[in-house]
């Protein structure tokens, strides 16, 4: 058997070692622009350029190396028609379990204030805000939205979840769909972006809808940029209706140079690490995957194109 | 029935307010400094006067408004021969659990690192600390330290736990005495203390001990600031050994002004807020203490003076 490795970011190595570890019976291939490829029987993407997506008709599948597929499906009619699995957990859900979990406990504890006083060497308790005012609101209820469900429960926040169609889930108030969103977002502090860039979610969260949260709301990005309309993001946090954002994740990555938040103290910006591929969890993923394919058994993960995830 | 109320800082009239709502059948009696008390039934007390406590040794029993009896035990051979009850938990472990999480996961993730980069406008994604590197030890293995431990195990992080007598926790490698601190402290490399203060613990936490604990350690205290030696938790501090301290409790408080924590930005100073006692939930505990009590049953937290807590 023979498996395609690429990135666009050339960091191809480390998986074809990974690889090889896994499935020792494997011939890892590379490829780079203008190469001709050799017949594969399965490719495993990220960020793939397109003279490699027009070689990759007679592949078994595509496996993606992460758990967003809108760089992919931005190809369109120059994707093959082959099945497209992306990333499921591998190692992701709890990590933005851990991202999501420490950017609420600091807003609701009021960390920042408290830093704040101690950098003037004040001494001063603040009220604590009661947790039945803190209901934390999950966008995107897949498999890494619920790890984040799950720790929200574990410290006792009301938590609320939006998902496209509806899913139920003990302890939590489920809302769904575009009619659903109005009443979610009305009885939400905190909101949490989980959910995948398509064309019904690019700039879902624009001044309309982020000014349904609760005043003094909070937001916390770790699924795309694009979901966000950022000019109104701006506009909501210096009017103080929103009182600060967390974000990963950006319409332009890295985060351009000349951008408003970036200078904004009530925005904080990580860059795009609120959950790394584990790479072993990852290959071992897509080796079990694999073998289920071979023996003609379903996988899950696999990528809806009309959904766009 | 009559109640005793006081607190050294005076504000006690939210509390005889709580009680009359929970208890209605009870006469709720407040003192102050030279006042002749009317013959009790029981007292519910915080930073009592040493006047006060002379006039008390007809209670039944004394409740602490609070989990930490080293300030009241301090009083030694004055303190009256009658019960001593601390507070259980009262919704103090879920605030510690919060506060102890939103400290590992800030270094786990390396938060402080990013928003240091975000300030210079810089992107650049750092290298993941991998979990099994950061096995957080936590000392004190009561009813406040049992949800700190949970917490940290619903995240995966390796635990381990140091108490005084021995206890058997699924999941967690636990240590005891003094002849189990030199193990426990050598494979730690986050340690929280949730030890109370006792002559035991005092000064526990000094350079020998604290010298102890994997480099690049973390220490965050949220039980009582006299366990670590201030001066050397700075010297191993500067030279590294700890690479960061979240501290809620100090030796004196308020922190005194001229202190060199105030100045070290590897040290975070929060003014003893890591658990605030929830008035309704402590006071509906101890009415229901109260009411065991009266019908000759047992109760829990009771202090045990040889102890300390």
């Amino acid at each position: 058997m023979r498996i395609l490795l690429y990135r666009g970011d050339g960091v191809v190595e480390p998986w074809v070692r990974e690889f090889e570890g896994v499935m020792p019976q494997v011939e890892a291939v590379t490829w780079k622009e203008g190469q001709v490829l050799p017949p594969c029987d399965y490719a495993v993407l990220w960020n793939p350029a397109l003279g490699l997506l027009e070689q990759l008709a007679q592949v078994k599948a595509i496996f993606l190396m992460g758990a967003g597929v809108d760089a992919l499906l931005k190809f369109g009619e120059a994707l093959p028609d082959v099945p497209l699995i992306r990333l499921g957990d591998a190692g992701m859900g709890v990590q933005m379990a851990e991202y999501v979990t420490h950017a609420v406990l600091r807003y609701f504890r009021r960390f920042d204030e408290y830093e704040q006083q101690a950098r003037h060497g004040a001494w001063n308790p603040l009220p604590q805000i009661p947790k039945e005012e803190f209901a934390v609101g999950v966008m995107g209820l897949g498999k890494l939205g619920q790890p984040v469900v799950e720790a929200m429960r574990h410290f006792g926040f009301p938590v609320r979840g939006w998902s496209r169609t509806p899913k139920d889930i003990p302890g939590v108030e489920t809302y769904a769909g575009m009619e659903g969103l109005d009443p979610f977002l009305r009885g939400t502090r905190v909101l949490v972006s989980m959910l995948p860039l398509t064309p019904d979610t690019a700039n879902l969260l624009d001044r309309h809808n982020l000014g349904k949260l609760q005043p003094g709301a909070y937001l916390i990005n770790v699924s795309r940029g694009a979901i966000i309309a950022e000019p109104d993001l701006m506009t909501l946090i210096r009017s103080g209706h929103i009182a600060g954002a967390t974000l990963d994740v950006f319409r332009h990555e890295p985060l351009p140079a000349p951008h408003p938040f970036w200078n904004e103290p009530r925005i904080s910006i990580t860059p795009h690490i609120s959950a790394l591929t584990m790479r072993h969890d990852a290959v071992r993923q897509i080796a079990d995957k694999i073998a289920a394919l071979e023996s003609g058994q379903p996988v899950d993960d696999l990528v809806d194109r009309s959904l766009g995830y």
